[in-house]
């Protein structure tokens, strides 16, 4: 990877709830899920990964960022993790790698005030963290190159219930303020992500290849097709992260259109995501009008999207 | 029409709000919706149209049935009503009919009654009265026949907001009561009733042939066509009322999908339909869990609905 180092890299941070995913619905299963997005980025040489921030689900944080020291003990790579065994049931031991005593958030408007306009932003969790940067620093939505978010479901039903995906459900308020922050911001909703699944086939060969990541995944990843399985009737797992994720190493598999996201923040609709495609000219002004528009990612190409993700996967240095 | 008179024909409700429409985005505009869906029942042999029964929106009642009872001076047919001039700006004199002094509602408990399992209701506007029988009466739902519901946006935007379609946000609460109430309801959203259009030589057709309905709408549809393309830019007129209409006389044209529906009554998406397609189980209890199902339209054979339509405005008796 020392290869490529340098101004060519695209500088990401991470966002992510390892170990805790979907609040209601995916309690401790996606573990898989986000270590897979983690994977795929440490094995990405088009990145630098500046450093991992964790945020809250309804396992508390302090497990989430041990499950990302974890990872990167595992990985052996030097980088920040700011910040229930959610790696499927492994009973892995304590990482040695320590958390940094700085908060996401700080840690976010940091980087964004050193490399303005250059830092890629990976949200895989509650925006939480985000919501709190553009908080602290009313700057920050014009200093972060990019926010890719997985989070919302567009025009299709949501995970945790059926108007809400669980990222946004996690925390709507924070949500609402991110979409509408004025940021470059590309969000990839359960639309998308229904789509990109890992079948069983995959998961063989990940299981006879060589590399470490793949082992280690195939390890952690039994629990979450049983959960598929359960809860989708379905032989596979849904990528959510990787593919989000690989949206910043390589976004030519999506196309998107763009608009205002609303979030809603209370009532039986809590955490449901309301894209405005533009098609009407209301006669009113709404909640939509006039507010900052992002990218909604409304096709994906799946099987490149698998196809990049195994190839990072299966490959030692 | 008085050769299919008897046990044949349908008995129908019609539950409008000529020249009220959408609160917000189509005031006293799309009476000409309303009038071409009341006329299609009123000229098709396979019904028999008990009453029509007026609901409110963001201009009072009054005038509502005023327009109701407009409509059917014209018709020179006896029937109930009850409950600015909507119809397109054509200043009409008051009509002659009378209208009934029983509230809606109480219509459609006595109806149901009469004829249990017999009337289909046709709820052009906000759901207010549906839910006051429902109220009233709680066998109502058991003892009507079918209501087929103009109402609300699935998985496509709305079009009083980005969130919400205009009979559903025009009374939310009265909305989720209705869909959860049991009762077998068709709904016909806006993604079915957007790719219904009347186009200019549709218009034209009316306007040369020799029918009185149809010159009658040709007359107040003008004001119509201007604000679709003003708001939609297309040169045309959704169909909305009268798609919802040709459901009850001939519901071929239409495919649908069956599940539980839930209002948004708060909050920025106030007045959003959240269709739970039931293809994922969810892991906790949600707002949908358990409800009676509804059938939602998801298809619409555009073409046969016009042509349909068209037909019956274009014949005399």
């Amino acid at each position: 990877m020392a290869a490529v180092e340098g101004t060519t890299k695209k500088k990401v941070i991470i966002d992510t709830d390892p170990g805790i995913g979907s609040p209601l619905t995916e309690p401790l299963f996606d573990g898989a899920d986000d270590a897979m997005a983690i994977f795929v980025a440490l094995r990405s040489p088009e990145m630098e990964v500046l450093g991992l921030t964790t945020t809250f689900g309804n396992v508390h944080t302090a497990l989430a960022t041990r499950n990302a020291l974890h990872l990167h003990r595992k990985l052996r790579i030097a980088s920040f993790v700011h910040g229930s065994d959610g790696l499927g049931n492994q009973d892995f031991p304590p990482p040695a790698t320590k958390p940094v005593d700085q908060s996401a958030a700080a840690f976010l408007v940091e980087q964004a005030n050193l490399y303005p306009g250059q830092v890629t932003v990976v949200a895989l969790g509650p925006l939480t963290n985000l919501a709190l940067a553009v908080k602290f620093d009313p700057s920050f939505p014009k200093k972060i190159g990019q926010i890719i978010i997985l989070g919302g479901a567009y025009s299709v039903n949501g995970n945790v219930n059926p108007a809400a995906e669980a990222n946004i459900f996690g925390d709507p308020d924070a949500a609402d303020i991110v979409f509408t922050c004025g940021a470059d911001i590309l969000a990839v909703g359960l639309n998308i992500t229904h789509q990109v699944v890992l079948t069983d086939a995959d998961r063989e060969k990940l299981e006879q290849c060589d590399s470490k990541y793949a082992r280690y995944l195939c390890k952690i990843m039994g629990i979450y097709f049983d959960y598929h399985k359960d809860a989708y009737f379905i032989k596979g797992v849904y990528l959510h992260d990787p593919t989000t994720l690989i949206a910043a190493v390589n976004p030519s598999p999506l196309t998107y259109t763009e608009g205002v996201v609303r979030v809603q923040t209370v009532g039986l609709t809590k955490g449901l995501t309301v894209f405005d495609n533009t098609k009407k000219r209301y006669g009113e002004i709404t909640a939509w009008t006039g507010m900052p528009t992002v990218k909604v990612a409304v096709t994906v190409d799946a099987s490149a999207v698998v196809e990049l993700m195994m190839q990072r996967l299966m490959t030692d240095d």
